[in-house]
């Protein structure tokens, strides 16, 4: 049977410590509770009133008109996508955004669009960018159609972009007729980080989601909010994709528990993600950049041993981290707590003795 | 806000007796308690052991290498398209199938083939119908690819192929070099009517899928099984389309539940659906088609009344029925019992006796 | 090497009467003189005199705005597809359009869309077929968007849709937010025969193509008309088609030339194919559809003899007719003289005699 | 009505040394002769022996089994991706290719796929660059498939890719079960400036075409190569896109025409080139791109002047150059002769010297 995409080293003990990411937090038994008594519905007719509840309290939180709930991320930024564009445009994005990397080149393969990359440190790019890629319509090149961001920006260090530079790009990409599209999947953490409401951070965006599996501890689920017209068409790519749920409100009421319970404790896992961060930063040969929110990323050049190996190490101990592209990265969320990133700063330094 | 595909009438009560849909069904406190209790992890990781336990599950009892959990029905259908078939191939399938007239074109849209609709009674062709349609390979013509029967054939009135008939289509198939997927929404259904295994009565099929959330009364879910090669290539899909979920334990633990508890009882459906077929053919001007399972379609042409004043009259008095073109539907299902049939039949002689 | 879809019986002569097609017409020693003196240049870039030349020329013939020169009729209708259609939206048109059976499935491959087939007898459905098939907007259906006419009919035997019957059609689907688009591949042939001009004749429809490769003699070509800005937008498709060229106003100096000369005649091939169905008529066993234009297709069940069996008899004489789903059609055309349907009516009579 | 995409500046006498492009090459007389006696047949049904003589001749020149001829490069590089790619799979190319910059997006919007961009100077990228762009099967990125070059590569300066290094990176797509394309647009001209054959050129390709319409110098026409399987799928793509034509040999003749009196004389071209650029670079102020065939990149960033003003001043003289992202380009063929490039040098000394 064909089941995971990676795996742990023989005889590695359960994870005690799971800094590997926060799509792996569990439902708490609180949440699970919420979700056993929610008042449910057939989705897909519109007759689940926990679903409608999510989607007016996420449109509200927005500011947006509308909001439509999707099984997954992903579904969001194929749907968006698919309403936006046409065959043959192009999404202009940052080189790392998760909808070039990590969703399987769906964009091309469902949405039949091109996906310009931009370049910049910490997943980000400028605004003196975005003008800079703008081009004119001619018959050799796909029209341009939407402008994409991700905030925070995975890839990039869990970086928040700045409310300003979101607004400026907001006007560019409108300003030449293009629409703007937010990938919200950590929007809470920059929007903790930032001390900004969800609805002043995403004006300017016509579509943005969240995404209720990462730190907000659900076990399945986003929003995706925009214009009556966008949700309305989002609605019909959403029945085309599979995402039409029957008795979803089982899952939308694991969200409607976190908006109440996991929002401002986010500021607690970047705390934990900055102790973890100067701890790393104090032991010799590592690097390790100042994380905006819940993700460190690190690297070991300096150390002598590589990274592949630490993570191992680590993972022998019952620590998992994760590795993208070279770089280890650590992931706060709540079910981390700050005694474990001693725990794990231990580990590492041991790991690294070690060797 | 943009919710509801089709609204009840003013001033109408909750419903009582719904007869809609199956997919109404809600999920039993004991279906609940074992959601609630179920062991989670990182599905999209390979790391969930609740679904790995219903996928492993699934394909011994389809008799297949393997298996996939998706959101839904739909997401099986257009994941094994994807799988199939490339961009200008063609799908054989009954003009009234699932995947031609209520997934919102998707197989045009994201698959890029055309489904070509085979005609018959009671939603099914025959096998001569079938070598009828194959013709060789052509620069004008689509290649054809993909044999498609739905089982149990909704619109068909719930219809039952015959294991026989099926065999005989899937030999066809294979002879011609194409490959053959089964639409299982209610594959249970037939199997509990037919007296038979879903292994011998998938056997010839390279793709079947099962819906959860129909008469086995799971929130959310359906699984689609195949080899393992097979598995494989959806599991991509489903990441594109946007299916792959995070702790989707707590929904599989339904499913597994449902497999447990849910399937032997389908005889009950079937029964309440025998029995109101049976009593609505004793009104006078009402035709009813004999049900093969739990979906009694029947037409009021001799009545004098029309068929959208009957759903609304019972609908005012607690009791849903569908409108499916011009024909009254009626589902039975583990949330309707043997009295509520002879209150509908009540209450449906007495709307139309009233006019 | 894989060259041809069909290949002449063994031993046959060169073909002497050519019935096949009007495709096959060959350019004649003026219209060559024509196409070698032409002025040329990138037609890609906007230089070639001769295709601007055609285009203004073809959209003043049909009262639309705008022209754009491409390589093939298919080509005219497929790139009108990506412009009229999105992903998901669906076509409405006769079961034996061009589109759906003729095209390799290029419009669900290319444009990602479903054709609705609507029936009825010689190729047509009536304006109350269309009404009927017009359907609301639903989140399980595809969004209707443009309704297809093929002017003549091919495999409707020729046949003339009337000019009124087109206005209703294309006021019903403008009444229903759907655009009208008109395959006119032997637009020229119905003209002529109506004797109404072809503005007259297209009116109320968005776009509108006529090929110059059948009756009209050119060795390739089809000119494609609609607004400026869809005109605009059918450029961008054939820049990524491919059907981009360079010195194009070689092939367009050809179609200029039928404009010119090969209209008017279009009137001898429909009197030689009245001449032929009348000669068929006579024939015992043999039955003909009157022919509106240039198509003459017969059966011949009540011969004793097989289509293919007559069709292989001819050949071997040189005279040349296609089949079609088991019927015969003979086709007339600028190559064919009216001493040749006496010399292949002989030849008919003959075959069957001898068998 | 929507024509050019580039307009002359006003007052602009006619061109008189068109140094633009290769693609503005109009056919000589004997070339038109030679188109104008050609035998023709239908080209869609096999039957233009003039076509086939073409693609017989290609197919053996390339060393591949079989050839079809096609409207334009643009196609063929579509059709190959429809052929060797399925939706969500992955090109791999270099960024400046004309598959990802001059096409449209139609590789996306039709083919469905993603191109990974590689980087490099003169248009290439290493072995190296490609071994380290392989990723394995993963559920989150797309599947490889093919790995393409443009030989030459035009916005490299018209660089020849070295033969030793196509066939490494040959063997590293085909040892990674990758497949290969070769772009071969400007392809003799590669195999001029280098002494070898086409076959010794594109070994190790499994696709490859050939434009007529640049330096070969014929109207319309390019002709894609591969295995008798590949062109096979080929022309099933080439009819879906609308590429199958009827008289086509009128066309190929062109091609053959060129095939027999037009490589050779690419030596010409070349040498030209590099008088071109010997002068230029004489020129203070100005850096010119040594150039491997027939097209001389310069930029005059030393003058004083800008790109654009100096293409205008040179326009007004009558000489055509183009300007690509801030280069100028100047390219030569056959209906550029040496005594042009003395005067073309003048005018650039003139017109750099009179501001």
């Amino acid at each position: 049977m064909v089941h995971a995409p990676e795996r742990p080293p023989a005889g590695a003990p359960p994870v005690r410590i799971n800094l590997y990411s926060d799509t792996q937090t569990k439902p708490s038994a609180a949440m699970l509770d919420a979700m056993m008594r929610a008042e449910v519905g057939d989705e897909q007719h519109g007759d689940d009133p926990t679903v409608h509840a999510l989607c007016d309290r996420m449109a509200a939180l927005m500011g947006k008109e509308a909001a439509v709930f999707m099984p997954s991320g992903t579904m969001c930024n194929v749907a968006s996508t698919l309403v936006h564009c046409r065959p043959g445009e192009e999404i202009i994005a940052h080189e790392t955004a998760h909808i070039l990397t990590s969703e399987g080149g769906a964009h091309a393969a469902l949405g039949s669009v091109q996906i310009l990359p931009l370049t910049g440190p910490r997943g980000m790019y400028t605004p003196d960018q975005l003008r800079g890629a703008l081009r004119g319509k001619s018959r050799h090149t796909p029209t341009q159609r939407l402008v994409e961001v991700e905030q925070t920006a995975n890839t990039g260090g869990g970086a928040v972009w700045d409310r300003a530079v979101l607004a400026e790009i907001a006007e560019i990409a409108h300003g030449a007729g293009l629409s703007t599209h937010m990938d919200g999947a950590r929007l809470m953490n920059a929007c903790v980080a930032a001390g900004i409401s969800a609805a002043e951070m995403t004006a300017g965006f016509d579509s943005v989601w969240l995404d209720f599996t990462k730190g907000l501890g659900a076990p399945l689920g986003a929003v995706l909010c925009g214009s009556a017209e966008f949700i309305d068409e989002a609605w019909r790519w959403k029945q085309r994709l599979g995402g039409a749920m029957r008795q979803a409100g089982v899952c939308a009421a694991g969200c409607l528990y976190a908006l109440d319970h996991n929002i401002d404790r986010l500021a607690d896992d970047h705390a934990n993600a900055k102790a973890l961060a100067r701890g790393l930063a104090q032991i010799e040969g590592v690097q390790v950049q100042d994380p905006d929110t819940n993700l460190v990323f690190f690297t070991i050049g300096g150390t002598g041993m590589d990274a592949v190996t630490l993570q191992r190490a680590l993972r022998m101990e019952g620590i998992a981290v994760s590795l993208l592209g070279g770089r280890l990265r650590a992931c706060t969320h709540l079910d981390v707590t700050a005694p474990m990133i001693g725990d794990a700063l231990a580990a590492i330094r041991g790991a690294l003795a070690g060797r």
